[in-house]
């Protein structure tokens, strides 16, 4: 009997996985220029975290988490976003003391949602995202939208949408949210239950409701833009300035909520537009959660991030037809023939890997004509053939699959030659 | 309230995380030269996977798995190694049918056991491991033990050891087992609960115990060396020709038996050597599992792997004090006075990490002292500096902070200018 992978999981194999490791360089090397650095957090967080970061009016804490007793009966969940983590690591490692700031932090992993599986959702999916902590400074902003902009660019993505929307505030959200009481409350009954149980802990929420999106009363809701104070009008338009400066082009959609509780004035999602992209066209979703590491127990402390799904990624990839330029191809196949040249091939495959070369040879005790089929299968650049023969003569053949050309070289010769001829 | 880590797991910080970095960086150019290919599987799996595969009479089975039961009442276990889930895939994927074979695979990625914390035992920790499937060629074996010798050599390790041991083939195993019962039976009283349980269905196991390893029948087990049949014997001394030829120094101990059920053949630890490295002297372990594939329910396909867990390579690393050669610094570090030089530098600074520069700048509003101090501390090559007065009149210092010297360039050939003198 076979045993099948969990459901909504799955196998990243090769072929494929050279995809991910292809974006997945890009966004080191651009957080390296822009100077975020990598951390580390566990795949499971106390439960409690989620519940008060995340919020317990969302979806994602009131359905989708994977939650389980450990063997000391402690309760813990796998991460379902990378934010908690990073802003519970910032306060128990007392980042906030540290002499650079603001922090600015990157990861990279899997995360879990206990969701129907359908394209393009997995329950278990891998996200890059940044975490800036310690400034307000509407260039920041600015920056983390720049930069998961820039890693779509780098690898060719050019039908790309930016949207953004301020949700301001305390101030300001505390006026919105009385108003979107207001709007809803002598209809709420036309709702769902969930909206319902909303309205008077997070009223903004309904607006995210995936099953009521089409109630008109969602269309006629007052708009956050409205409610702004001055300063909270002032940030939003600096940092629509910023991106005008850097040439992003975008759009103000003041119905963009998020699916997280924490986020407060910049909010932003970059979409795609490609065509056949399917149902779920957004590719990356962040913005500012001042006051969230307060809420983890720590200092009062800006913060801003975004996360982005690899999934996704590759799926705009796809829907553009970009074809990524992933290395493919072996340096040499060593042909050996008979007991005693296999036997010596075995020193010989090695010193070539320690000079940095990628080398294969056969294991399965195929013929001549077997092992070179094999080696054009892999792509070799070159073919080394050691017979009995060549063995005791101390002489090796190499032919240049591309050309034909075939040359001879002294077998303990054979590595320098080879270097000579072959560079790396 | 703060919110604490999960014991027994860790936050990998800026500062340590590039230490992880490089070692991945240096595992995945080994795998590409020895043509490993990476495969990425959940993070969970089915129970029944690992019970059925690393063995029922396991510790691990036994006492050490994060098993819960997700939304639809499905029994998943966090994957406490990676072998059984990259064999799971081979058979689910239909590997085997693939032209190319062996098959050759490597992971990298966390694993979960519940163990008592103590140094160099984590609940979470990081595995790198590769399996190779489909051939049972002797040199396959010391081609996967030669590669984890390799990476450990490559970043500067010296005090290793490797010691090898075989387990036979089935006949083999039978013959041993056999006089294992005989040998414990008799006062299989005085040894633990778990082992009297294994003496029938494991005795193996037995040798594997922690809490019975001083008990004087331990040292006088019979060896199973002396039940090789003639194939493994001849099977087992090509392996150790191959690693003499490869000059990897070895010892050959019979009392390896590795905590899997389901090796065969080579079974293989490399340990470290150094002084005080401490209780857990393993970095890395493996062995031959010809008959896995067949348990997870695929056709008969001989297999070998290993696998290393970083947090020990690491360790090891300090043991004998090894400095990595990590990169470190900044190239340009932008000083910015005022309001309007200040929004200039936000399209300055996206100019010059979109020409491959580590670039950075204040967002904290400091004065013209703290961000030559912010500068320093992050190790800048250079410092460029635009106050009101240049901006007006289109020009821009750079100072070099080694050797104090400074230019200025025209602003508006500030980038070119730059790439000239610093040029990537």
């Amino acid at each position: 009997m076979t045993i099948s992978i969990p459901r909504g999981t799955q196998d990243i194999l090769p072929g494929e996985v050279e995809k991910w490791q292809l974006i997945e360089k890009k966004a080191r090397e651009l957080c390296e220029r822009f100077q975020y650095k990598e951390i580390r957090t566990p795949i499971f967080e106390h439960t409690e975290l989620f519940t008060r970061s995340v919020g317990d009016t969302t979806d994602i804490v009131q359905k989708e988490m994977y939650t389980f007793l450990d063997r000391g009966k402690r309760s813990l969940t796998l991460r379902p976003e990378g934010t908690a983590a990073v802003v519970r690591s910032f306060v128990e490692q007392k980042m906030f003391g540290q002499a650079n700031q603001p922090v600015k932090l990157y990861y990279m992993g899997p995360m879990f949602r206990y969701e129907r599986p359908q394209a393009g959702r997995f329950r278990q999916f891998v996200q890059f995202g940044v975490e800036a902590l310690g400034s307000a400074d509407p260039a920041v902003d600015a920056e983390v939208i720049v930069l998961a902009y820039s890693l779509y660019q780098s690898l060719g993505l050019k039908k790309l949408k930016l949207i953004i929307n301020s949700l301001g505030d305390k101030e300001s959200r505390s006026a919105h949210r009385q108003a979107l009481i207001e709007h809803f409350r002598p209809r709420i009954d036309e709702f769902c239950g969930d909206c319902q149980g909303r309205l008077e802990k997070n009223p903004m929420r309904i607006l995210d409701c995936k099953k009521d999106r089409d109630h008109e009363l969602m269309k006629s809701a007052p708009s956050i833009l409205d409610y702004l104070n001055d300063e909270s009008r002032a940030y939003f338009e600096k940092v629509q300035k910023y991106l005008t400066d850097l040439q992003i082009p975008f759009e103000v959609d003041s119905n963009l909520v998020r699916g997280l509780d924490y986020y407060n004035h910049t909010a932003f999602e970059i979409m795609s537009d490609a065509e056949g992209f399917g149902a779920i066209t957004t590719l990356c979703g962040g913005g500012r959660y001042n006051g969230l590491v307060e809420e983890i127990g720590g200092p009062e402390t800006p913060g801003i991030g975004f996360a982005l799904s690899i999934e996704r990624f590759i799926a705009a990839l796809h829907a553009e037809n970009i074809d990524l330029p992933l290395h493919e191809g072996l340096d040499v196949y060593l042909v050996a023939l008979g007991e005693d040249a296999k036997d010596y091939s075995v020193g010989l495959l090695h010193q070539l890997r320690m000079e940095g070369f990628s080398a294969e040879r056969d294991y399965l005790d195929r013929k001549i004509k077997a092992q070179f089929k094999a080696a054009d299968r892999m792509n070799a650049r070159a073919v080394a053939i050691l017979g009995e023969d060549e063995l005791k003569e101390n002489k090796i053949n190499v032919k240049t699959l591309a050309t034909g050309d075939q040359v001879e070289y002294p077998l303990d010769q054979f590595i320098d030659k080879f270097k000579e001829a072959f560079g790396k």
